[in-house]
């Protein structure tokens, strides 16, 4: 029950077309969200232009399926899914109507049904990787950058025992306003990313690598001891979480 | 050497004022920073509105003195020295002269030397904790937020053990610009805060606790694995980090 | 040997129908079950009205059969096997007669032969999760604390990154006799609840999550570190314990 | 705002003493501690019969005075002080009114002010320690529970290295209602006595022991597996968390 | 080049037969072995009646076949092949001359080709399990120590969840030469035969168990903690370790 | 209740001297320590000819000398007091008695009261180290093997980096009866002793080491994984365990 | 841009051709990789004589051919594919003109495209393992080394449970360059080669074992705690990196 | 025993003045180390010019002294004594004789008893840190190598935080023989510079840092992870190791 609601009922409890225990109880009854924290969510909807999202992984094609529908039903005009495997964005294509627009990267398994919005946000979102095995998380985060409303600029493949690679997209750097740094093995991207770049950095470790990078522990150390400062550090090959929480900062000033 | 003094060095070039073998071997001379590195430095203290870090763990009261005094004499406007105990703070005070402006926070551990300047941020940085032993990392990561310019609202002790205790608070936290959550333990406040709040949650584990909270190890993986979007994690109880990132945050947009 | 045998073969030995060595080697060869700790065994039996627990994991299909076999010749009412997995069930099924009841519950994993017996614990156990994927684990707690004579309030999907979700079911919370509480990722829903609760909580790391979650690792530290008090921890995806744990508790006072 | 004030609220609306609009601000201000979850901390207190809590590690001494006297201010008629060492409790008791109950033990680290209520659980709780240095945790635990109304029955120094000493108390653990089991080592005591016993076991890690031990973690793992039903597991060394959910299921049914 | 094969070489040397530079580049050439290392091997197999052990993991069927043929031909009158599954088996034995023994124990994956040797240790040995999932590894140590001169006798299935199950088998616990306490989970058996027995216990942490259980982890941590004295620990799951030193237990002061 | 108080008792039921309901409770309340577990530890007090053990780490000086002064008043003849300071090992001095032995061995902190038996094991106890940090664990090793009855080969400072060193004491390893074998950091001598030894050997990590020894935790997994047969391990710095241990070894077939 | 072209931009602006901000806006413009970085690179190739290296692992077979033609077509004289299975082996070949050499090491899972060199370091690499299963990463070593110019001697099976076999080899080791120790389990290879060497010993763990070897992890840790002088460690398995880095250790002073 | 010892041996027995038997127990109590093992030691300090290394933790005052005087006294030109306190040092100077050489670096804890011997080295030694905490480990590392006769360059504080700090020094790292990396942290600064260099790195983890550095795991396994050829790693702090290293290395070929 939001605030229009509230006073709607209230409204109605002043002109004694409701009595007061109904009221009473109407209010109790009323879901917590309705106490402010539904609204967050609208809010978020509103502003993000449309993106809800339905992490994929765990979940049967039917009910992603089911899912979406009723996102879209309720009016959503972009539903991004996550962690979906080929086989199942198919299955999912089929049960959109025509009308939708439907996109599946492969890359990053993700499903984007309705249109992706216009870049709304402060500048420019910079994805890099250290390997090309980063790649798959890399536009895990990317697309999810993107359908939430963000210019992405792919630097890829930019290791540090390579450093002139990186050093070559020095202007991409320097002009990002967010970037997400991924890395496997010594994860040492972030830090140097970040000595050179004057924005936040999002530091993904990935679980690239094998013996002692321990599925992605190395990095992941390596990224939260950074001796460069502006940089936080997410889960082990969370894409999206990196996607999601760039477009936030990018939003930043805008969100309110 | 930067753009303005390249830009004179040419002008001497052309003007037949020096050689070209002389200017090639300036070029050359001239450390990296020149080249584009520096000036981020510069740029950032411009922006930053004259603020400069020292990180005060594991230097002499003497090197401390020495830094502070070389920054101040080059321009700096601001001087912030972190990790610093009251007695080094009460000499490195006496060095300084009486015209400027000097400061120590003592929960914070963080003597400011110089003027904080007016906040200049988007909106608010919100530091919430969940219990009183994770205060002094909050007051770091407060007092950093504060003198790098941003406007900082602090709510203390709102763990989830008692949770309308920040309920209570569920205005600061929808209004924020970005949040800093402590906690220690189980840490499972950056996770609650990041479910309520529409903005970037910077989770700071701490080493409070015992036990099988094992220095911060459990509110670290606990926040790393974040079931909320929007959560990001500094190292464990770098509230100075925490500080310098939310600010970074809070100007996105401004920095360019 | 029980006390009732032991006193028949005093008397025996009073009434000089059995000599004294006799006696004595009979004593000495009676297993220990017979000084006292089988009669636990019997006593459990007869209190929790009658049901027998087969963990079915490792055992071969046959195996299984003959130890239910077994046990409902011994006079169970009720045998209840865990772990075991549909092919295995419906193998079971057929070996048992027509007129013994029998379910197999999927979600949970758990066949129930024989009658489920009334509710006679105290209160109700609340079994409430974090997502989706804890579900089946939380039917393995559910379905045995059923199995053993509870009532079972199911409050799914719960997490925290909605609270809002967790806080419309505040009445079966504080209703309740004795929670379960199952979460992966970072685990803050033990906390939540014990912070709203007023009864004890036994929480339950699930397994769920990716990257740094460790195979449940982060929520079993998350839970032990626990800010609130009256939580107990299991071992991670030990539903069954829990459900166990759980009907102890919930018949505590009724038990002697 | 409860319900009765809601409805005062509403009545007050219909009677158009107060505008709608008004009556709107004031719903959305009511903090949520309004919608019971204070409550429940009142609730608490009333069952207990008086006795809160205060966490002495990491507070000041005056600290300590000042929220012990603001509790006992408050009407609480007990108040339990942890992990309070022999001068801060010297110090403290200086300050309690000479009509106050006050009792130091400082094998437990703990002060009671005010009067150790009447048991009124429905049995006895066992505590139960593998060896003699187990025995600062087991008087945290015991003292905790004492003071929350529970008569306690104290079984220290019977690691399963010599059983006999274990089985020589066969009694007390099958007529125990709840038993904390506290071990270092290897853990091994709280499964052999969840063999022997028919009600809940809380079993509690100590930090005895050296090498691998690690300060814990063998006999924390070890009790996390135990092979035995009916046992869960708080952090290591937390005397006063067993305590208390020990009171807490030896109440449960008298609870509400 | 053992000690008669050096006598029979001087003894050339004194009698002229051999010159000296000849002598001393045989001494030069003659394997480490020679000096008193393989001689260590030889003596091994006399004592031990005949066997010699081929570990079967990582080796090819054609591998165990050949070496197997080649320690027959060297003399070996048993050769005992460990971790090998029943088709690696069936092949071996078609290689083996029928006048041999050969004989494949399923549960303990281990071939004895040849005959086993009658008992000649100076008592029997012990093999403990907790579950019936150690029963494999159990055979392995079982089936080691009977195909290396030991009496063996099994007690399986006496976890310390069930007390009386053990104290039933207490005559063979104290009258065994040397125990092998097989457990996974908590791996208390260990701790508790050794205060129940007087002889030394060897301790082998299982795999069984799940979550925190930790492979084994949690096992091995308890048994390195034991806190009754006389146990040792060996790797996980190292059934055939366990029965080679016990084996060497129960022929100490035979050895020499 | 052993086997002859048992016929008494049935003798008298027997005989109408006593009730079966009285015997039956005199049967029930019979200590377990009376059906043949407290005999072990006379048995063992007789067989190892009067030596009984004080783990002084963690008892005050009061405790110590009030356990000394029972046994020695219980007739032992020998009693062992492991990990004292010298501090208290003085004052343990001067309360026992003139006419009884005392030797404070400083390097192994152990002190012996009485005399320490002539060495009646079947052969020797070697006892070798890798470095000459080791030395005080071997000291405590070796020590605790003579005061219960066992010849002691020292061979200290052998480390695998100096193979030449370890090689000059084949002798002594090829005619131990047992092996205890003690090193640090990689801890590779114990591998390399069973290689060339006949003979059981005890590995001891020892806490020696910097870095990634991990407190012994390096040593640890290296002895748990030795190549070599015959190899078994006890807790880090357990040089009274492998001493034990060593002992019980070394009397077995004595031991009955 | 390198000295030639900044002297030619200067000669321009100094001749007037270009106008200064021109000049500015070239130099900022210069890619790091002109400074030199690049070179390196090339210098590398020039050096080693014309290996160049495609990491195989995680890249489709397609992939891996593109880049090996691309790099025969820029000139490198052997290309060296690493983490190559057969089948991707098999393909790699069809697609190399058949003047070219082409090698498959199945062993190692290496083929190597072009002609192996000539050795020209300055003496031999040894590489030694402790067991059979070490040897595809010891072969993944040895190629490697190979295909860079260098000599190598294999030592294989020469664990330190049987010391003879490696003290066979004594002159080989003592007559090494550099030597690549490989071993499993408790990893002690390395610190025995050590001390017997006189030269560089690169230590690989490899992930041989079970239980707590922990897929290399006991191994590493012995490695990086060697009690010999003159070791360091790579990552488990790493064998192409020790392979490389022997070839630079064997090369150093013929390298610039 | 080495080859002239043995053919005299030979030559006693063939003139008959030894007998067969004694000469064979002749050959059997020979020391391996007279096979060759002490040789190895001499050789060393021939080649090394004199230099052997005294490892001061752990040792007394009076230990050193005497060690370091039987060094001099058999005739070594120069003594390095590692990791010695100031005051140890102080002490051991007075014990020294006036005409030899001391020199006690107070940065490195080393004390150099003798004269340096001239650089006789292929190259130089460079030793890089990341920070301005490494530097005592990075002295350990320079003063050893200087020490055993290398020209070493100090390029301090040069961590990935600030690039250009490092590229101003590329003509350092480009000309290098052999290069030492210490960094706590994150650690990345091994990788940067191996991308960088084209020659040895050496990584030496430092303890420096807090929270997630875990005393210098997060660098180790970051260095064990580097994505740069050519990088192999130390154990954390063991600056001696890696200039012992680094100068056999930088002797390479001239070793023989």
């Amino acid at each position: 029950m939001d605030q229009r609601e509230t006073t709607r009922l209230l409204r109605q409890v002043a002109a004694g077309e409701i009595g007061v225990d109904h009221a009473v109880q109407l209010l109790r009854q009323a879901p917590f969200a309705d106490l402010g924290f539904a609204k967050l969510d609208l809010h978020r909807g509103l502003r993000q232009g449309i993106s809800e999202v339905v992490y994929g992984a765990g979940k049967t094609s039917e009910q992603i399926q089911k899912i979406t529908a009723a996102l879209l039903d309720a009016g959503q005009r972009t539903v991004l899914v996550t962690r979906l495997d080929a086989a199942a964005a198919g299955e999912l294509r089929t049960t959109v109507e025509p009308e939708v627009s439907f996109e599946y990267f492969s890359d990053a398994h993700i499903a984007v049904v309705g249109l992706i919005p216009e870049p709304d946000g402060i500048g420019r979102v910079v994805v890099a990787t250290g390997g090309t095995s980063d790649q798959p998380i890399a536009e895990e985060a990317a697309i999810t950058a993107q359908a939430l409303g963000n210019e992405v600029v792919r630097v890829y493949d930019v290791g540090v025992a390579g450093l002139h690679r990186l050093l070559a997209h020095t202007d991409d750097i320097m002009g990002a306003s967010v970037i997400i740094a991924l890395a496997g093995m010594e994860g040492a991207l972030a830090s140097v990313i970040a000595g050179l770049a004057d924005c936040p950095v999002i530091a993904v470790p990935t679980s690239v690598g094998y013996g002692a990078a321990y599925e992605g522990l190395a990095a992941l150390l390596s990224m939260l001891n950074s001796c460069a400062s502006g940089v936080s550090v997410v889960n082990i090959d969370n894409g999206y979480g990196a996607g999601y929480l760039a477009s936030m900062i990018n939003h930043v000033g805008a969100a309110k």
